[in-house]
């Protein structure tokens, strides 16, 4: 499959991009900077990842509001108000996933891949932990993104709705923090009780 | 320690008061009808454990206001909206918590417990599955909840700030429809990567 990184050059997108790449997959890497990568390319991809910051989140969409139409769009985003990424914020419109559907009414935006974290992505020797929660309207586009979640190694699972996206993004605040308090790196979410 | 369950004759209730009288608590079991149970009573533990449907959440806080003022209570109240209990919904003033927090400003409030199944609460001789993430601004409060956890066979986990609440309430929707789609009951959640 032909997937495209809009702001992939950072730690996440590398790691998807060398995890994906040697799943099979043809991996487009874009960037604002043209002498990094080519966002334009990127978002012409069958499924295009949002890997910006949130603070670039809404303004990327709009850049690109045009060759994203009709397109899977995976929001990875999470609505993180540096210095305090350790407590949740609720952005004002509900979830950023919901702002990317909103500003791009004809994608097909799937909210994923919020708990796997990016030092873990790039060290391609260590297999994922966790589950990767997925969360759509369009049903084709949600199992589109399942089987890419599982090309990383992890197990995908149906989340529901986009508006329960809101709960996904939720949550990386609260491992950022459990990370410190707890000293560790990556944690993840693992759904109990679906075994047996 | 004496427990105080409001609004407690219900399944969650009734399993989380079998549970900890078994682990040598006491327990008083509150109800609005005072043919099952004293709510006022409840309110007058040392830890004050909400079990009321969201519809009754402000309503029982404001009554119970100068009961509740300076304990420990623990909210484990989700806003739910019936029949779409499948989709998260976060009220206009944020988490249930903070609601909480607001109405009962001397109270140290906790969240905790969302995720645990009343079915499976219910069921004594079934070890209870996943983790229980506790959010609190008072650190005794939440060290004290840690260990009521505990004694329910669960493993506690510090999720940080009150404010951190949102995020447990919001993924217990999400578990809901998991239940739905991948038919089980009463899923939880685990945090990966502790171990180790």
């Amino acid at each position: 499959m032909n997937i495209g990184l809009v702001g992939g050059t950072g730690k996440e997108g590398r790691g998807l991009a060398a995890r994906w790449t040697r799943a099979g997959h043809q991996v487009v890497i874009g960037s604002r900077d043209p002498a990094k990568g080519d966002n334009r390319a990127a978002a012409r991809c069958d499924v295009v990842v949002l890997c910006v910051p949130y603070a670039a989140h809404a303004a990327t969409l709009r850049e690109l509001a045009d060759d994203l139409a009709g397109r899977i769009v995976v929001d990875l985003v999470v609505p993180l108000a540096p210095p305090a990424i350790t407590a949740v914020r609720i952005p004002e419109g509900n979830a950023a996933a919901l702002e990317a559907q909103r500003l791009v009414p004809d994608a097909r935006v799937v909210a994923a891949l919020h708990h796997v974290s990016s030092v873990h992505l790039a060290e391609l020797g260590r297999p994922l932990s966790g589950d990767a929660l997925v969360c759509a309207d369009d049903a084709h586009a949600r199992d589109v993104v399942l089987g890419l979640v599982g090309d990383l190694g992890m197990r995908g699972l149906d989340a529901g709705p986009l508006v329960n996206a809101v709960a996904l993004e939720a949550m990386t605040p609260v491992l950022l923090y459990m990370n410190r308090k707890y000293k560790r790196q990556g944690l993840g979410i693992t759904i109990a009780g679906l075994d047996g």
